[in-house]
């Protein structure tokens, strides 16, 4: 129908276009994935519940579901392995995982090494001091907070690498649906972060494999 | 004129009114101070500029000016001594030094002991973990912060007593005026937090010195 | 799996860890309370709905349920009795009740007396003249409020101790949740207030138990 | 020039029509004044500074300036002693006083009796109960507070008539330039309250003449 | 239970404790309205359900349903006819009947006459203009307006008396939930105008009875 | 310097590219101002002030200065006479006037016939009824409005012709620097309304240059 | 019932008054689509779900659904045909494609020619570079866009007709349910622009037609 | 005094601390400035007036003004050269030039390679299309913009490398300060974007820095 697929970009960065299933019915979100699967690309569906799965799956059976990510990948496919470079995915809380999952999901599937440090919130900081050394293998950190989050100015100051600061809708009341934890990130006084949209663990994967892709050349020296 | 002066609060608490400076001239203020100092209690005026305690001070030579903390107190009067209790009081940054300052001269007027452990924002934790023994001493610990408001969730899990957090106006942008850092502290994940005001350290110390108070007794026995 | 539980702060507190139910499954609930009551100390867990208390009473037949604070504990555990001082809690209407009480039952399972004093809203003022006498007896005092939130500013007046705030979401229109409650409280201009987040009961009982602990012992000389 | 000026509600009210001197230039404000004093009606200018004052007073020497509330209003004209009817005026603090001042101002020259209860806050409650008796003679009752905004509610509660609430700007932080009052006061549980806009003490003082003037024939008979 | 019942308030005005039924389950509605129908005085429910009114009519068969109000009354009951005086109630658009039905039915269980003048909205004027006569026979207005909210200041221009402005939630998009209506109506240039909460045409109804029982006296003259 | 000139689209609208003054230095506005007279096309800048027109008219001694349009012409110029089409430029109230005559100013150099109309704001309803044959003749119509922003709604149902909205920054409180005025324009209720930002009298006119330029070849016929 | 049609509109403007479904039963939205049909004119029903359709073609067989648009037309009725004008309706990506229908069905019934150019975001730019030759034939621009909103702004720059501008809710966390794209597009830096409500498709097309009208007679000369 | 220097943070990047003047007394700054000077590295001072300025060159004769983008360097320090890869800085308007280079000059004493690529908005396309060549060289893309912020999706839709968005507080109404042009940046639909503060181009500089030292390695072989 009215769908313009964007090769262009797929050609410029050699990443997929993804398929965004929130909106879709699962009977659309399968027809597009079906057609990209069958150019031979890597495929990825993100923010899609089990029913978009079931008809992905009756199309694509090799096509594997991530529930926790609410994602569909298709192993096997042609960027898996090539971009490299190492991204940790840290979250605050285990409310936060799903947005951290999406992340790791999609960095993994792009072809980046990830690193997974969960529930490592600053209200016991021990937590996050324990995983220093993990921290340090990292060429990009993906930092995924919640109610205030204010994660991401705490490990900006413990790396020396680029940081992007996810902020979650997890909380109540005042956090007005990820509202504060995004204020608290676009103020952070560690100069590394930069952050994207509320829940956006995607988009924060997608321009950490952009990144890690180019510092991986220089662990590799 | 029209001030009715609330003598009830002052009886229940053993804590003296105190002259709120802004929006009033520095007669007024000098005034107020003035007839409150005759009555030989101790007495604070908060938000007061030099211009108010030039006023001040032409009435009531005694009195001094903390300029930082845009305090003027009055030496040697009642409450001093009485109160007991130890209270810190932390801030992230040099800019925050005069709410902390506000915050800290009207603890000590009100006869707690402080400690002033400023500059230890969490975008380089070294600094907040160099002063954790000392942070150990308090009875009740004061954090002020701009910009995204990290450090009281940060030091609410180094702690075992009540943090009072105080949300400063330090920042620009999408801090809008210390919105930011307020919402952040309303949803940090530590327990043991309560926020006041934005750049309300008066506040915030009047609230610490009456916990202070009570917990003297635990340290004295 | 992800969970790292944060055994610190219990240590420097005396206080458990506390189950937050909301976001979780039954299953994930009660098998994360039964580990904590397999340990041997105090156990609560809010937010909980009943499915996860069904859930929780066929792990651990002891713990018991409160409908309308929605939370669950388990008697005869380790803190109970400990802690000592009075919590006077206060609410503006019944439909503040679930916050109130989640609010008494956490400071009840930490070892704090509470006072219930309900239904005594400002626009009805000789309501809360009546309990001044009871109000009088507490070492802290939580208030819980919707709407305008003007009740904290008017116990705040009548009392000597430390005010903890808690906005409530009752309301409707231009309450915006409880952003109406939450505004009014910062900005009450009695300085004995400090303020949670909206509809935090538990953050408001924990922190008062902190100066309750203390505060006792005033009392008890 | 381009002024059209609107006769139709002074004839249907009886009231005249007024300067708003905000945004125009003493010259501006003294012509307009002029004019509405040559044609012998009471006239009242609001928001208008000394030199605006100046200005009027050189046109029309009879003029009297009331500095606190910003009016220049023109004795002996027609209004006056007609409407009737008893307005209480009050204010929470000192810093209220323009906008009460504005309020009060406004009812004298439109006919109404005015009486004054200022710096009665909620945070001293025993300041308003003083006072119960006078504000039991008004008609209705025009309720001025910044900060949390929370007088108009415990007014509503203690008087049987209409109750209009005037959020003020004064506060700092988190009042958001009297956002909070104003919130507070649309929220309020007395069912006997309406609100006007931040400030706005000359709308509150015009709506209460209409409703004082009626009610004056109730207390006559 | 922990409900008090506030029977100050209606011995001061003669209007009744009003149940507001919303947040309440049927049966706890029912108790209380059939408890206040035993003492013989008018009883009036607002926001209650169809399920509520069926609790109701249980325990209190002369109860009447006014569905489209969401009201439950007590015909026959003491209030009736006592107050006198006569409200116009006005609506913007169809959608806004249920705001406009709520203070209608309001008005007249507390014994005011009630004209009702519906979907005059202003882009529309000639409808308003159609039923300015009726108009000129109103004490006090009532008007109830979505979207931009524009009628009241419309209104307030063509009639000599009070008029209560109630905000409606109808709308979408930038209406935010009734927030623009309400913003309008604050900044009216019309001086004669108050503002009530969002959607509260309870609370316009009872302010506007005050003010419409003291009117009729002139009127009756 | 750094300044990119955009010559395309004065190509294919046939309007020339104007100079916005605001932020920039009277010697930096002056420049651009003189190189595009230097052209011979049509000049305008907005938001110049005194000190602008001043350093321009040092430059190119045949501009004029618009001082409540705050605009600089040169008449003579080509478009002028050009386009056709009747616009009317309607303002609420006299502090709407330098917005208004933004709008008229700027229509007026791109070759419309503009008709005033202005201090017709809807509190005084017979001020817009009185100039209705005027508003008939216009092809669209420019409405500016500050406060509730409630004019365009009502004009809006008058005429058979678009309607550009133009909320003004006039009013105090909760008018929150033109917000209110906005949200009113956003929800209005005549579909036959679209709005520019908070003050653009100059967008306004753009737009409505391009409507009355081909709405000019229905007239003339 | 209470409903009074705007027939004065109708007559002006040559378009009819339309129905919109949200919030009317079915059956209300068939009944009053059925007395518009039988005076002959063209009708039109926005936001109607398949029920209130099903409701229509009962009483009116020849109503034809447009699912996606969520619209109902009357084919073969008075307007269509006698409007002319070309207008181009644009939307950013799939997501606002009920939006944008919403604006093509109403513009196509109301008598216009559309050109529908959909899934031309921005962040693709050649897609909208693509369809440059077929927008230069429009007389008016519609741009549905959701997210950051950014394409007005892009196709202002390329067309020198007007823009109407339609935010859409489409998008999360940050999007604020269409405020960002709103406020997007009222700061859009193309003077071309004017906008309407978030969704309002229809809003859209009615002052779109209204201009094509006119514009009409440009082309056909 | 109480500044504690975070020297931790040099240590890991190879970047040095970097002053923030705002806020700071010239004096303050100068001290500061010298003292970092005095250790022979780069140093930066940032949002410094000419009186700041004034004040360093007199302690640090060698100390450089950038007055656009309020910053003082001292060249010829450590860091310069080293860090190697190519940062192209885009700005939309003539009045985002200051934030422009302030991450301009951040980048370029940081030792990166800076393309400057000014007054390219997307009302003008053609602007940028005429760089896009430029653009391809980049290793990250830093894009500067007010208003409504559109330019970082049209660029992020050009380039195959991560994009830092700069929203800027350029604009006036309803830009609300830059709030809409961060909105906008947030959520836009290309997913290689990240986002800082309003006007924060030194944190945008020291980001994009940090990719581009690793990137550089890749073109390097
Ligand atoms: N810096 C401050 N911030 C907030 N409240 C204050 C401050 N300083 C004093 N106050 C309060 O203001 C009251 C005095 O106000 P006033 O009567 O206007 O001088 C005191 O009782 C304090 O509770
Ligand atoms: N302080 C005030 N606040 C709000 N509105 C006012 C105030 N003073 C006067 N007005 C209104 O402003 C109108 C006069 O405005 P203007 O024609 O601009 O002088 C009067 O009819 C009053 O309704
Ligand atoms: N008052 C105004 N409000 C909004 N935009 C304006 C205004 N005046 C001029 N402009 C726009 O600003 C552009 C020029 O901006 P600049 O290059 O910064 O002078 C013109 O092309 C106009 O589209
Ligand atoms: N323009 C700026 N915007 C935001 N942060 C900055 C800026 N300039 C410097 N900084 C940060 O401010 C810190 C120094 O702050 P201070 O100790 O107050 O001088 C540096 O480490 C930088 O991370
Ligand atoms: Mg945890
Ligand atoms: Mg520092
Ligand atoms: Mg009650
Ligand atoms: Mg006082
Ligand atoms: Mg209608
Ligand atoms: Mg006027
Ligand atoms: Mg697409
Ligand atoms: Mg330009």
């Amino acid at each position: 129908g009215h769908t313009r697929v964007d090769h262009h970009r797929s050609l410029r960065t050699g990443l997929p276009e993804v398929v965004y299933a929130a909106g879709k019915t699962p009977a659309q979100t399968a027809e597009i994935f079906a057609s990209l699967a069958a150019s031979g690309v890597a495929v990825l569906a993100t923010r899609a519940t089990p029913e978009a799965y079931a008809a992905i799956a009756q199309a694509v059976p090799a096509a594997e579901y991530h529930a926790l990510a609410r994602c569909v990948t298709l192993p096997g496919s042609a960027v898996a392995g090539e971009t490299g470079g190492t991204i940790a995915v840290l979250c605050a809380g285990t409310s936060d995982l799903p947005v951290a999952e999406e992340a790791a999901v999609t960095a993994e599937i792009f072809g980046a090494k990830v690193i997974r440090l969960y529930d490592v919130g600053v209200a016991g900081l021990h937590r996050l001091l324990a995983v220093k050394d993990q921290l340090a293998a990292a060429d990009v950190v993906i930092v995924c907070a919640g109610m205030e989050g204010a994660l991401p100015s705490v490990v900006g100051g413990l790396v020396g690498v680029p940081v992007i600061a996810v902020p979650t809708s997890v909380g109540y009341g005042a956090s007005f649906g990820g509202a504060a934890a995004l204020l608290g990130m676009l103020n952070s006084c560690s100069p590394n972060i930069s952050v994207v949209n509320i829940d956006n663990g995607f988009g924060a994967a997608y321009t950490s494999t952009l990144i890690a892709r180019a510092a991986r050349n220089v662990h590799q020296k």
